[in-house]
């Protein structure tokens, strides 16, 4: 149970992650702060937050713990103006979904403060930002990447996991390089792939005409190139040396097909489309990679 | 009203028609055909059809009604052993996703009978294929493409018109030429990307890993990479052209992605994802592609 949490950053993580605080009862009061004052007037009008901040650093007075949860890019500025009030019992997590330069900053901004920060990557979200779809069941199900650092104190990485179970989620601990390897080739890479897509049918003449014959294929591959263009501007720069090696290994599969499907060698087009569709058919989120379900 | 309804290929597509006129009261009496007899064994267990025939020719006996649901590959042998039987008052339709090669099969094949055959490529099916998926409600609320020939009898098109409209589709009507270019923009290139990406992620040592720490978004953007392989083999290349010059438009765009991610240049970053992220938030199926809607 914590006496209050500091919420930097009231959007769609920070107010989820408030709201599942409060349903759970584990905390007794949350203090909010965005960079618009509006956001932060929404997100108390909501009942997301109770207190709204005038800065990050009266948020996290006499807090406990402490999300921030800012675009990737803003972290630094964020923790800089925090790190007065970073008291070793405080538990501070931040949300991004890249984590070396997270790590990076923190290290450099936080000096020795650094063992209240544990990283934290909840595998959660929306194409729908913002705090008017915050949700207290945002991370329910839904699975956690801490990945603490050697100097991180144990304690409040136990913290960490607990309040993150409490709420539901399971959670996972990797190094921060094994963190944005796997997320390059689960995450980013999808997003910059479909920006890509849907980018170029719309940059066509007859692209209006397109998308109104699109049928519900299209509407799931696409789903996330509704995503926040800063948002993803961020991760796609902080992660890229990763994003882009998984590009190459991307572009090598399509050419190998594209070549199959250039010379009519119909066995090596059939051979490769199921050597996705076979496992992606066996696929389902939180499984084993050889588990069964759906996959819908 | 028809009198009999002829199913040659009693999978996902032909079962989900069957049932479809079969609840609208459009049919007396549904026969079936397919390849292999277990299949149309159970399409007649499962009520689907109601006789079960021994070959396409005594499917199409009696039948003033004909669905060709075959995967494209196979709609010359379906056509040559059918052409007997086509009489001018028979509406013959198929399902393919792929009109050209259709198109160019019917004419070669059913010559003089072409009058008949009203192309036709309803926007719809699932990731799950065959007849125990067959749904009567499948094309309800979805478009039907049809690509009528200059030869092809009129009352015909108005019948094909009709009886799609009366299970609930909207019926649009194109050359096959655009049909087939239009696909290739929304349907088969991102089928080809799905099966490339998630081909790419399995052939790497970590992949398993990978898979299991992938959420909704890898969900919904590789859903599609689930597809039938014979059938897709087939539809990419059918439509090779139309898919190649498209897939060449993506590359294209991505290339933009990856150097502004390799310059660093954030701005124009941003301004790639903006491109894609805003229409995207607005587009909904079926939508004009300036509608409202959320996307999701």
């Amino acid at each position: 149970m914590f006496n209050q949490l500091g919420v930097i950053g009231c959007g769609l993580m920070g107010g989820s992650f408030a709201l599942a605080l409060k349903r759970a009862g584990l905390v007794k009061r949350v203090v909010g702060y965005s960079k618009s004052p509006s956001t932060t007037e929404l997100a108390k009008r909501l009942g997301v937050i109770d207190t709204a901040a005038e800065s990050a650093l009266l948020a996290i007075s006499g807090s406990d713990i402490v999300l921030v949860a800012v675009p990737v890019a803003a972290t630094e500025v964020t923790f800089k103006s925090i790190m007065h009030l970073v008291e070793p019992h405080v538990l501070v997590m931040d949300v991004g979904s890249t984590k070396r330069d997270v790590v990076d900053t923190a290290r450099r901004v936080l000096k020795d403060r650094i063992g209240s920060f544990v990283p934290a990557h909840p595998i959660a979200g929306s194409e729908n930002s913002g705090v008017q779809h915050a949700d207290a069941s945002l991370y329910n199900n839904r699975q956690v990447i801490l990945t603490p650092l050697p100097q991180t104190r144990p304690e409040l990485v136990q913290k960490a996991s607990d309040v993150w179970n409490a709420i539901g989620a399971q959670v996972l601990r990797m190094s921060p390089e094994n963190h944005d390897a796997a997320f390059a080739a689960v995450s980013h890479l999808p997003h910059l792939l479909a920006f890509a897509y849907f980018s170029a049918i719309v940059n066509q003449p007859a692209g209006p005409e397109f998308l109104s014959l699109a049928g519900p294929g299209f509407r799931d591959f696409t789903r996330i190139a509704a995503s926040d263009p800063s948002v993803w501007r961020d991760i796609l720069l902080a992660n890229r040396e990763e994003v882009l090696k998984q590009s190459q290994r991307f572009r090598y599969a399509l050419e190998i097909m594209e070549r199959a499907m250039l010379n009519g060698d119909a066995q090596l087009l059939e051979e490769r489309i199921r050597n996705a569709s076979e496992p992606r058919s066996h696929w389902q989120i939180g499984g084993a990679s050889r588990g069964t379900g759906s996959g819908a």
